[in-house]
């Protein structure tokens, strides 16, 4: 069996984070990156420093002409709509695709018709297509899917993932409304000028499907987190009674109730005020559950670890458009990658 | 699609627990029940006190001469050993079999050889067998290796499974050693006199495959929990300086070092020494893993959610002897089986 060759199309903090973790895995080649932004000239030149992998020339996607790869790592985008383009190229090339794109941990939920559009070519080209991460494709979803197997009876599931923004620079600053007033924040809400997290939607359809809950509604909510404090860090400054970040909830309503509630508060700075970062899960039921990680698993390694440790399983899978609840129990990929895969599997 | 029908053999706790959780299930018909204890007779009158379900006769094993179902669920037994004329006639009468005997949640570890022979009877049949249960089967090793996959490198796994004996009877009183002098405990644990917890193997080899690390050697300790002061409930009395409980540990090593740690500290009322009782799961690596589930998940509604919501991937599944990890991400079963089911499943 010769070694899986890997694409990694994005060269980001998370592609750039995933070629140095598969570095460390045998049997993995990556054969190419493509990028285009002007980060890449500097990363560039982090390539050449890993040990034991031949520096690689960051190209366009012209590569994609000549370049054969088994799988293509997709790190460029957030949303389904933009990746859609770059994972039909990939698959009409033969490519098993593994996305970081948020929407892609469950497209189905957001967009259908593009969900099955990737489906049925995946099926036609005979690969897999998987998104995941650690948020939408684990915490908020997959992880809750596993713990309510302990469960005969279940009433309402809650999870609260709160996690400090203070790593992050001034785009994640701006796009959370760190540092503005209350009356700023509610406004550039209003506009519809504040991201916040992406991928609500994906992790209630991921669940609902799994434990085949039928949605009535969905609401979800965008609230300031005021700080009673001042706040500082090297790429934001909050004073008493400003913006410290942004407490996104979403909740999926059953027959009425909220059957599925996910809470995500982002602030800087947490400890300030004597929040301690985590992840929680509590299902009311059967037996009641209360889980707590703590602290909060990060977003960035945890994304990384995710995609890595998911390759096994995308290359044994059936074919077509998939989500972490098609797969077998995710498990930490250790060191090689061969003896994870299935011999009926030929590349 | 026809209804699923099911055979459960034992109608202990975890028999009779079954039964009930299934009854609220729909498109599940349970055809028998088979047991001979004298218990059986007390419960039977349980049987008709279910709403919607008729009731059952409770026979002996002379039901499988005539009877066709499409699972077995065995709940008769803890060791591969015992188990295996059971699953072998519920084989060959071409019925699927869940077990919740703890050596069956990963027959292998144990006993090789004889799962092989069940493994090739299950493939010869075309039907699957799966052993699940809380602990093992969910809490010290499915449940660890889904939450390995958020990282990117491991150095060591700790899990620790702290509960409470108190509502148990006499029987596991004795097997714990409650209320015994040191001197007594340690002398009842050099005659073999003393169960604890079975499992530890078959998580530790679990766990160990999943990660494809090599386990050199594997140490199981058991040391008494002594009181520091008086302990009492309706089946146990401890002094002062007596024994509380059991303290198990297995280790296993990878290269020289304790890779998985297992520890399972059980003991009557912790909380009069300020204990609470919890599952946690600490992973030393990159990022650092710090799960607690507080209050411990109950070992017998636990087990009985895990068989019963197994049911479908059991179903699902290919033929052969299998365990959690060779099946999709764990889910609770709600209410309707049928939706479960691939469509390509004939039953």
């Amino acid at each position: 069996m010769r070694n899986v060759k890997v694409l990694i199309w994005g060269f980001g903090a998370m592609g750039s984070g995933i070629y140095r973790a598969l570095a460390s895995i045998e049997h993995i080649d990556v054969v190419g990156v493509i990028d285009q932004g002007s980060k890449v000239h500097q990363d560039a030149n982090l390539l050449s420093g890993i040990t034991g992998v031949s520096p690689l020339l960051i190209q366009d996607e012209s590569i994609l002409d000549t370049l054969k790869a088994d799988v293509a790592i997709l790190a460029t985008d957030s949303f389904v709509p933009n990746s859609f383009d770059k994972i039909k190229r990939c698959v009409e090339a033969g490519m098993h695709v593994l996305s970081s794109a948020e929407e892609m941990a469950y497209p189905k939920a957001t967009h259908p018709k593009l969900f099955e559009q990737m489906d049925a070519l995946a099926k036609k080209h005979e690969v897999s297509i998987l998104g995941t991460g650690i948020n939408p494709g684990f915490m908020m979803d997959a992880l809750v899917i596993a713990l309510s197997s302990v469960c005969v009876s279940i009433d309402s599931i809650e999870v609260i993932r709160r996690n400090s923004l203070s790593p992050f620079g001034y785009a994640v600053m701006e796009e959370q409304g760190v540092g503005l007033s209350k009356e700023q924040f509610n406004q550039r809400m209003a506009e519809g000028k504040l991201a916040g997290h992406v991928g609500f939607n994906e992790s209630l359809h991921m669940i609902a499907d799994a434990l085949h809950l039928k949605l009535q509604r969905i609401e979800i909510t965008n609230e300031p987190i005021i700080s009673s404090v001042e706040r500082l860090t090297p790429y934001a400054h909050v004073q008493k009674g400003h913006v410290a970040g942004c407490a996104m909830e979403a909740i999926g309503y059953v027959s009425d109730q909220p059957m599925i509630i996910l809470r995500h508060p982002q602030q800087i700075e947490p400890s300030a005020e004597g929040i301690d970062t985590s992840d929680e899960i509590i299902i009311r039921g059967m037996p009641n559950v209360s889980m707590k990680i703590s602290p909060e698993v990060d977003g960035g390694i945890g994304t990384i670890a995710m995609i890595v440790n998911s390759l096994p399983a995308l290359l044994n899978a059936k074919h077509g458009c998939l989500s972490m609840i098609d797969l077998p129990l995710p498990r930490f990929l250790n060191r090689d990658i061969l003896p994870y895969l299935h011999v009926e599997e030929t590349l």
